[in-house]
């Protein structure tokens, strides 16, 4: 497999937004539409951000950082640092390298990966990607849509255990697509060489039937009953945000939850991920796995979600930007200035390790 | 009777907002000013919207959605989903169809409609158009403003009931017209040729007169009792927002309230009608009809109006902003844009009835 | 003596903001800053109007409104509405014809008046057009700055009394003057031909001098002793905020309090007079006369200053910005707004009265 | 040695803000990113601002403010008014005569000065200027920054006690530097004939090395007990906002504290120093010398720091604003202008001393 290309890195990229603004210029309408696009008046996708930020921070000084590191254990695996790549699809719509490129900014830093069922590149690829060195091997997840015909659910599943995936992610907030104005207004002119390397005949369609008939089909507990008896690997739900459901899902045996609103895509107006997760740590109790995205763009962002209790975070549209700046090299530069950003809060906050990070770090005004 | 012109739709109209800014750019700042002008400084118009942005969802997930629908019953009817077309004044200044666009755009719409008195067209020609096909006619109301003489309040009365009308609305928060800068500062140029179809007498005077005179013969509880004495149709009052008046409107035997600050349009500054509503709701009890309008724009407002106590909700200004853009299809295309955002809530939420929705699908922060 | 002059009312004035910015286009820099420069940084300046509008209103329909009129009694007076003309120095700087233009829109709008030391018309002269028609003459008030000498104080004093002045209003909460950049910027070009009536070597100096030397010669509790003791006409204090300062006010045996900060000129970051209102009021007990002033530019902002506790509110920009428009007719103009709106709140408030506008009516959110 | 350049003072500096914007028009956007560029998104920047904006007065009116004046004591020491100048590197970066002029600035304004290890001037030179007329001598103090070898931090604390400082201060906040965009998007031209005074080797390196290395080199508690035993002046600690670290450092045996985030420079979303600085009083209890910085702009602000509970507050960037716009003259300006509003603050706050100035004096909402 051919490495991919290493695109220079545009100046002035000091921080995500700054990747953001950059990668706004030239990506086009549709394209920033497709990957950016929030839920009608984008109040989620904004909220999901402004939370992070209102959190303020309780830092303490003067305590010593000897052996200091950041990583982290989670699902029996180990975490270089505690955050993992979302599930982005369709990546070649933001550079031709996709999700190869993606999967390379991973191995080098060292950095965990859940790849999205609409992925542009086959799991074995990426598997061998982020494979190559084996004991430095970031985690793999594999995303999953419950397919009308459960069979199609059950290849998929076979196929990310056959590679070697270490857990699945079934993504649960999605039953219809979001009203996504900007989508619709900026409808995806689709290149016909882009394919859905796990679904060839899956197209995105945008705002395409919303509820007419997807209501019957929409995924239930049983459907997630039945995938935890067709699998031995770890499945977490993406997309819980209720205490109840929550609950539900841990008596029911999945091995781990997401905190998301599927990043303000979906449903507009629900609270900001920042502020589901400590209700959802709460339901679950300690001890159990408990991840979080929506919103994280600054090392801070991260440090914040440590203290409400989650374990990791999963960073989404920023990845796109990275990879549609400078593809690999994009990717990787998003991915060091977060960890930089990280690791500088820990020291200033005095926490020589992850599991240092309390929620006494938060003020509590 | 001739149906209306079938304007094209203008592209981009992916939401209540941009039909608003696409009608905004060429309606004319004194028609605007008409139909949108708010009182004084606009304050309860802006909260009317940003209260309904403001609730958050509480979401489940994988409910089972089998057999969902959105009808639900009021007042011995049946309505195809819980929203009504408001009383709107003069719709002629819209567009040349007027109330006869809107009333063949609620008819294939499936959506309620209240006439106002000061409509531009007979009560008996909206009501022949509502009731093409009378298994699917959906209700048709009527809205009452008291006038000086009893006699002609009766003739009103008799003329709604004998053309089907299944209930009445009478207006009780504008006893004195708002004080509406903009149109003060743009006063509506009359067009000789649109007639008020009730009231041939009756010319829109802005800001004329003001309280000179009208505090006196300003509508009382008394013209209330003796209004339920002249008819068996159901009386709904509108603009009903304090408890106590709610509780004394319910001792006197009305069938049900509209919850409304008249959309920002009379008396500046008062909460907005997300905010009364649950007041309203908390002293008439369940089982009681009460409505809402003010500042609903997306479907998961409707939800919330439904979360908060409402059996339905009213539709102002965007039904004008659908008739000055395509006429019918413009109302039409509005009233789809609404329902199919509302189908959408109530799929993401979990809710597969009307029924369904609940308080508890508000997040409480 | 001769009548102002009638100029012209420009178009488009349909509020007092409209008569702001109007007035903002051509009164030059300097002027714009003598009447309007708040201190620091307007954050009170902002505050006072933003808390009015923040109030919200808590409406009763359907209310009876026979016999409604605006009358209400104050200090043994009868005010035709309860709002009187705040004290403005210096009003030859906005209009030729200064306080004698205001006092014919006063006495034409039946509204009281409460005339300033630094008036560039003589006392004598503002009473004579104010009791041009005994029967309906409105109230004349004078304010006083304590002078060094004492003896100054006592000639202005006598003089008010002479005239017919019913009120003396002493101006306690600026020692100094404040710190007004925008009067810093734009040093008033004082224009020779105007004078000080009553203290003809009175010069406004901008920031001369602030604290150096003042004070000690700062008016004291001591002051306010001396000259309750010296005559028998009432005495307001003008700028008591503090409960405790209410109280000590009340013992000394003044006849009322006004509640200000200077209309935000003095000490930026002191809370708006709508949050300081009712506190006074508590101190006090009811029965005690309250004024208020302070960011009212709305019939609601009035009505909401009686609702808190105010016996009548106090109006000092708007009237200049109506002066600078069109002199005395300009002035009449903005009473006439503020009339109109506020009896358009009263009625759709329900309240017949003056006397039934009552805490209740404010919305407790 | 020669005394600073006397530029011309520009027009309309009327307030600090004033001085910040003409400062921003020339300096350069490297070095004003030096000087003002904050952490990540500047949250914390702006909120210390918006802290004490915030905050709100409670004025008494007519006290007597016989005798009044500034003065206070501190550390045995009195200073002329409750004000420092804060630590600044690099002052030559913004003038030519650095901290010469500033000193100068601060003897003729009888100022304190808290001189920065990173200063172009050596404490000498600083000494000689502030101690000219040694009755009138402000105090000077030494900022010290830890160095990785002992014997240099003892090094610089020797010169600090042989000039004569009278304190000195450790900053403990900054192990490492924040994230600052600005300055990564303008790194510093370092012009080569500015030199660091006492630490010839130092040159400031924008974001280098971040946290790789520097984690364990972070100055401990256990550095503060070594530095405790290395002299007999007063130890104050910079950087202090947790009550649990106040208490410690209490307990150790520091003579005092400084609530400082850094100005917002070092980890981005701490709260405001106004929203750190009661916690951090209540801690130690009164009696025990606490200051604050951080967004001090107006008079007002400094009452009200003292009003939460300092002894004095330091002023920062203003400083600067003021060399850069006119030498010695400037930070003069800057000076007077802050202590004129400050004065009128007390005089219309009805504060004849500092020590009047009492938590009361802020308003309660």
């Amino acid at each position: 497999m051919q490495p991919p290309r290493l695109d220079p890195l545009p100046p002035g990229l000091v921080s995500l937004d700054a990747h953001q603004r950059h990668a706004e210029q030239w990506l086009g309408p549709d394209r920033l539409a497709f990957f950016t696009g929030a839920a009608a008046d984008g109040l989620t996708d904004a909220e999901n951000r402004a939370a992070w930020s209102r959190l303020q921070l309780a830092p303490r000084v003067l305590a010593s950082m000897q052996d200091s590191h950041t990583r982290t254990p989670l699902l029996g695996q180990t975490l270089d640092w505690p955050l993992l790549l979302a599930p982005v699809a369709h990546q070649r719509l933001a550079h031709p390298d996709g999700e190869i490129a993606t999967a390379f900014a991973a191995q080098v830093s060292q950095t965990g990966m859940v790849l999205s069922t609409l992925s542009n590149t086959p799991v074995e690829q990426v598997a061998a990607i982020l494979q190559h060195e084996p004991a430095l091997a970031p985690p793999l997840w594999f995303q999953l849509y419950l397919q009308p015909d459960r069979a199609d659910t059950l290849a998929l599943l076979r196929r990310a255990e056959a590679t070697g995936c270490q857990a699945l992610v079934l993504t649960v907030d999605a039953p219809v697509q979001g009203i996504r104005d900007a989508e619709r207004r900026h409808p995806l002119q689709w290149p016909p060489e882009i394919r859905s390397a796990h679904l060839p005949a899956a197209v995105h369609q945008p705002g395409a039937g919303l509820c007419q008939g997807l209501a019957s089909s929409a995924p239930t507990w049983d459907d997630v009953r039945w995938l935890l008896d067709q699998t031995a690997l770890p499945l977490l739900l993406k997309g819980i945000t209720h205490p109840d459901d929550a609950r539900l899902a841990q008596t029911l045996g999945v091995a781990g939850l997401i905190v998301s609103n599927h990043g303000g895509r979906t449903l507009d107006t629900m609270p900001a991920t920042a502020t589901l997760l400590p209700r959802v740590r709460q339901a679950v109790g300690s001890g159990f796995p408990v991840l979080v995205d929506g919103g994280i763009r600054r090392g801070t962002d991260l440090f914040k979600a440590l203290a409400l209790g989650a374990d990791a975070a999963l960073l989404g549209r920023p990845q796109v930007f990275g990879l549609a700046n400078a593809g690999a090299r994009g990717v990787a530069h998003v991915l060091r200035l977060l960890r930089d950003e990280f690791e500088a809060a820990m020291l200033l906050c005095g926490c020589p390790h992850v599991a240092s990070i309390q929620p006494s770090h938060l003020f509590i005004g």
